[in-house]
């Protein structure tokens, strides 16, 4: 039973005005109060609330009217900032994002160790130096969140399974804050791409999916806003649907999973059978060559990653389908292949429902979508 | 921009009100104003609101303690109606539902003829049947919403496509409604009937999945109390989810889509290459009979089921998934083979992270489904 009070009106105010700023700053108590028809009092008392708190901040502003000058106020760009990590089981990256959303700051580091407790380390350390390079405090940083492969419980930051980095039950945030002491978020990958993507796209869709077919195939769902996670956060693990029970042998133990078509590992594995190839590049090098084995094999999965769409679209029914990952970021005969290919498959009711895209946000995806993931917590969880 | 203003809380109150009264009915003022933390003021006005628009009532209650006289307030259980309608291709149910959710009437009609405006006018004729028998006034009743298989345009009723009736872009509630002048609803089936499982289900349950199988192969999901629908309303549709590329032709015009496997006439059809058999109590009547060819094609179907439920647990990651639809209402030998065979088909990190159970609703599942369905329209557009 949850009795909707004036503690929640206010908060859910106090966030309205927040995102009115964020979305039309400069602007001034009069439109705001103007634009959320709140009374010109409530109005004034939300903005020196937020500025108190630091979040917004009064700006010059030049008219050519005379007249009575009135206050402006924007987010407070340059002075709060929340950091958005990808981890992978080679590298990670960190990016420094500012209040309006914009990555200030990038950098890609090689992980010495994959242990967890030698990466946490590792991370720890870059972060300190980032936090000295820019000569932030730690009240400027109002969080950090990373994106990482594999089935991530959220809420506690703790990172249940990771094939990828080879991890089982490690309280990655718990870790992390020990070391920061900074508000601290763990979260599958895929999913803070989306939430990077959903940032990017038309107001008008509301039901964005993202496929990610790289060192295996995922896929996450955002609607009106809200990530799809399920359960247990594992939504969306579309790897291991059964795309043929008769086929390919999984490391999971079924047969046929959609990943041992698509994924990078399994494409190489497979090529190993008539070439070694140590990459997918070589392997396209022998499509090119007119190699047919080489040609069989990647058509194979550019017909699979046509069903991977095809199950989605029937599945999720979304308005927009992001198509992403290092078999399409890297390799853009690939991309062009299923970008043609793909509508052949889709039950053709559907054929005309959704829009199908290229990741606008590629490399920087995660760490942008960890960030704002980072920020939007902080915003829901704001203290009046 | 949508600013939570005093109106919004009113009606927000108003609906915690009504939902108090629902579940915990009969209730006093006191209780109520204790329960939802509102001013006894408040609480006052509300109950008169409620009481005013017929929709709770005074009801005597007998009390051991002396002392002054509380008044108790119910649901009015007997003064307001929902009717709820399954449509199909060969019958139509009509349940009548009142305030508590409680189905007081039910009946089953055969279609005479499938022509849209047919079965408006066969339907219509029943409904003033009813209002007849249990002397109704229109007053009294709140909405009537269709559950039927196909793609439906939920918010304004259109039958965008439809398989089993054969019908296309037909505008359903419109037509209803220049019959019986009350508010009217059209969905998807199988969404109604998880709104009657979700209503039955622990608390505990914030992701149910139901499945059909059925003349058809589909899907439903509620998440944290709302149907998901995707853009168009056709989410869940998991029927054309392929599922072996080189497998059968479907209608559809793609190879291996799930239903082919399972729903009842592809199974009917698959037989007729042996032995002519009309249904599928004859073909398991072959099983029974020890015929290898029949076991073949149920084990198959039962193998492909087992992928539905992995494939979607993998997708969604509900926490409940229901088993529904005629191939496990009607026949316990494929309903017990299925409960035994699926779980050596799931993704093994998902193995533990859900629970399987038989629909408790059965073929009263979408008539009280949309009954509910109605009734949630109905209390979330309450006038003030």
């Amino acid at each position: 039973m949850k009795i909707k009070n004036q503690d929640f009106l206010k908060k859910e105010n106090l966030i309205l005005v927040l995102k009115l700023i964020s979305d039309y700053g400069p602007i001034s108590r009069a439109e705001i109060s103007k634009q959320t028809k709140m009374s010109p009092t409530s109005a004034s008392r939300i903005v020196a609330l937020l500025s108190e708190k630091n979040l917004i901040e009064e700006v010059a502003m030049n008219h050519q009217n005379v007249g009575r000058k009135a206050s402006y106020f924007d987010l407070n760009k340059n002075g709060i900032y929340f950091i958005g990590v990808e981890l992978d089981n080679s590298y990670f990256r960190i990016g420094l994002m500012n209040f309006n959303e914009e990555l200030i700051f990038k950098k890609t580091v090689a992980l010495q160790k994959s242990f967890p407790d030698m990466v946490v380390k590792q991370l720890a350390n870059e972060i300190y130096k980032l936090k000295k390079r820019f000569d932030l405090t730690d009240n400027q940083i109002l969080g950090l969140c990373v994106g990482m492969p594999g089935i991530i419980e959220h809420k506690q930051g703790i990172v249940d399974f990771s094939v990828q980095l080879q991890w089982k039950n490690y309280p990655l945030a718990d870790r992390l804050y020990e070391q920061l002491k900074i508000p601290i978020k763990v979260d599958n990958e895929l999913k803070m791409k989306a939430l990077s993507e959903y940032k990017f796209c038309d107001d008008s869709v509301k039901h964005l999916i993202i496929l990610g077919f790289g060192s295996g195939v995922g896929s996450a769902l955002i609607s009106n806003g809200e990530i799809s996670r399920g359960k247990s956060n594992f939504a969306g693990e579309i790897g291991h649907t059964i795309v043929d029970p008769n086929g390919a042998y999984c490391p999971c133990g079924n047969f046929g999973c959609m990943q041992t078509y698509i994924a990078e590992p399994f494409l190489l594995n497979e090529a190993s059978k008539i070439k070694q190839v140590d990459s997918l590049e070589e392997l396209l090098q022998e499509v090119e060559d007119g190699k047919v084995w080489a040609k069989n094999l990647i058509s194979r999965a550019i017909q699979y990653a046509s069903i991977a769409i095809n199950n989605t679209v029937c599945s999720f029914n979304p308005d927009l389908v992001i198509l992403s990952g290092s078999l399409i970021e890297n390799h853009p005969y690939i991309q062009e292949e299923l970008l043609k290919e793909y509508s052949a498959t889709i039950w053709s009711p559907a054929a005309n429902s959704f829009d199908v895209e290229i990741t606008k946000t590629k490399d920087e995806g995660v760490v942008l979508g960890a960030a704002i993931q980072m920020k939007n917590h902080f915003i829901k969880n704001i203290n009046l």
